[in-house]
């Protein structure tokens, strides 16, 4: 099988991936990955990435079993960034339980969720006070996401 | 107005952005943002990004016309990516006139292209040849993308 080589050198070895339902379209997550984990995902048809955080090897669900079957990758024009179109498996993407990491707006409602979520003190993010805007904030419609 | 303040400093200034199209939810374009771009996109509802290859501020359209009208946001868990839902103006997302810059699959077919496309020399990508592999590709429902 031939696949297109993601330019893997443009990002210092680590690219973004975003991670879709390929049912559904709702984005799961935002991941990273280097050539190894790529080729090993899909070579395997398991999500692995890479953790930027550990900096190591990450077999996305390898403990809580929340495991993604890769059903077809996408990429972009220049060849930098990658979409994992992916059937999610167990409760969902996040660690809180939300069924995707992107459960906040920034206003900080409740967006998709879909699962029981728990979110902890660490899951906090801080807040800023904003001056009047231009835009007519909050738009997105939840059913959409 | 208060919104959730993205973590910059989590990734050294600058976080990656999912833009996705506020009403079919295409993916079109996986760009990156610093705080001042982030708050000037809040400010103004046009999508601002910064880019990391001028590493420079980047007012998407501002020369082809293609701007986004920015509809609403989503954040992570942890606070360092973000999705932006838009309204995508003029001819698509993508420089090769693609509607999204995720128009090829990972095997090299044609995506989700929509409006007329232009792939030069330098849009190409280098290919690699994979042993055989576990899983059915290609799976990719182009409708669905």
């Amino acid at each position: 099988m031939k696949i297109l080589r993601p330019n893997f050198e443009k990002r210092d070895g680590v690219i973004p991936v975003i991670v879709q339902d390929v049912n559904s379209g709702v984005v799961l997550m935002l991941a990273y990955t280097n050539e190894a984990c790529f080729l090993e995902t899909v070579e395997t048809g398991d999500a692995v990435y890479f953790s930027t955080s550990r900096n190591e090897r990450w077999k996305k669900g390898e403990t809580s079993g929340n495991i993604q079957k890769v059903r077809g990758m996408l990429i972009d024009c220049d060849g930098d960034s990658l979409i994992y179109k992916v059937e999610q498996k167990g409760s969902g993407a996040c660690h809180t339980g939300a069924m995707s990491c992107f459960f906040r707006t920034i206003e900080g409602n409740a967006g998709y969720v879909g699962g029981k979520i728990n979110i902890t003190e660490k899951d906090k993010l801080p807040v800023i006070n904003m001056p009047v805007v231009k835009v007519g904030w909050p738009y997105v419609d939840q059913s959409s996401i």
